[in-house]
């Protein structure tokens, strides 16, 4: 590795993966042109690709040549772009601005951001299913593992948990279990993607790194709900103070700032720890770990 | 094979796909039970289940264990459930009624549906990934070929054009474009499934196959315009002169209703022909292909 900081690692790696994904999607040249102008405009709108970061990342830490992870990357990306564009449909979240771009249904309409969100969706299997470099017995756990952290298990069930609750006061086991599923799923099986790449990973090492980042999903998670508190809309890219408004139960409002902030410091010194054992290889996780806070490396 | 009849190889085939689907939809009695209650409302609410019939079909002609198409059936079935439920929205066509009942959106709420079609496309994938009896090669082809078959280069790129295509008159180039994705590419991977569970089938065989699914999948779409025209809304489990009132391009309004049975009556007999090879095992595929016409066999 040649990078000296996580801003050396997220250029390289960005680069990576909007190359890979500007490959992968279907260009707007060719019919149905819409659909995909839709695809591309939520895909590479930018956005912090923290889910690709990770997957390179782990691999970087298990010495895998970065290119085993462009198309797991474009995958775990793709997945989170789709959910983005469904989660900000009327019927869902009924969100005008993302990353201080007006959403895709409203940037288009209404059905070609489902069938956007659709395609992205049957696009990141179809990735992982012709990620070139890998064996099928990888490829094929991939997309096992992919569904698994993104369907009715996993982050489109938490998703549904948050829709069911809506209204209804959540203690913090509940709101964790949502947040599991809904968002923590997903970084996990990013970072799972490099142990998926490297084959036959012996368990400790696998576990260390799952380990890892299931602290950091968590944290990612009280983070988000820390900056919607004290962030301004310009920084987060989204409504500050939507949560309160929307009265969505969040870390703060369930145990104070204060404590929030310090679980999520916890729980990361508690994720870089945990991959130690890694020693060189590990700094850009521990990058991300830290940066995630805020903390200076 | 011990079906005398379609109706012995549907009733078997029916029981086979829905075991299977049962097992692999998560169960209401597991949270959120909602979604997984819209999931089955859908897919397990009966309907032809011709593609799955088509890929046990299409194993049968091969000689396979039908067990062994049991997740490429489900998986099938699955995407077109989702692109149903999809389909349906008030964004999008604004059904009521499907098979005769409320619809997705109607009978749960229209967020719930979004994720349930999600998510069914998710178990879809995991399904074949996770398809007992085959290769870790056979399974991450099929992933690819569904893949391929059902997003924005298939069935959804078919639903966008489909979508763009509203209020402009269409030729007979343009509709059939957009049949060969929306409709055709399902049909015809339902078929491959059969293709790739062999593994290595000689390519005149597979191509035959493929060939006999491409007609059927056009004569297939040609004669549910002309049942639009003339059957009634509880023999086609949706509303009889839906397309006429929506003003769609249909065969019987670009050519006529006579010539598109005759159409109809072509292609069948071209799909039946491409698999005569396959002898008394291709009596299934014959009997799917006699009984779109309402022929007798």
């Amino acid at each position: 590795m040649t990078d000296h900081t996580l801003d050396d690692f997220r250029a390289r790696c960005a680069a990576r993966v909007e190359t890979a994904l500007d490959q992968i999607l279907p260009p707007v040249s060719v019919q149905p042109s819409r659909l995909h102008e839709a695809m591309r405009y939520t895909v590479l709108a930018g956005g912090k690709r923290i889910r690709p970061l990770l997957a390179y990342a782990a691999g970087e830490a298990l010495g895998l040549d970065a290119a085993l992870l462009d198309h797991p990357a474009c995958a775990v990306e793709m997945i989170h772009a789709y959910s983005l564009i469904h989660d900000d449909l009327p019927a869902m979240d009924d969100d005008d601005l993302r990353r201080g771009r007006p959403t895709c249904h409203r940037a288009f309409d209404e059905a070609t951001a489902i069938l956007a969100g659709d395609a992205l969706q049957t696009l990141a299997f179809q990735a992982l299913a012709e990620a070139p470099g890998l064996s099928a017995e990888s490829r094929v756990a991939m997309v096992s593992a992919l569904a698994r952290a993104s369907g009715a298990r996993g982050m489109v069930g938490g998703q549904a948990m948050d829709l069911e609750a809506e209204g209804t006061p959540l203690d913090l086991v509940q709101l964790e279990n949502i947040h599991i599923h809904k968002t923590g799923a997903l970084i996990r099986v990013s970072v799972q993607m490099g142990v998926l790449a490297h084959g036959g990973l012996d368990a400790d090492k696998a576990e260390r790194l799952d380990h890892y980042a299931k602290c950091l999903g968590l944290a990612f998670q009280i983070q988000d709900d820390v900056l919607d508190v004290e962030g301004d809309t310009a920084q987060i890219g989204k409504t500050a103070g939507r949560d309160q408004e929307l009265n969505k139960a969040t870390y703060p409002a369930l145990v104070g700032l204060a404590e929030a902030k310090a679980m999520a410091n916890q729980l990361i010194n508690e994720a870089i720890e945990s991959v130690s054992i890694f020693g060189e290889r590990a700094q850009p996780l521990v990058w991300i770990a830290n940066a995630l806070l805020g903390r200076k490396n």
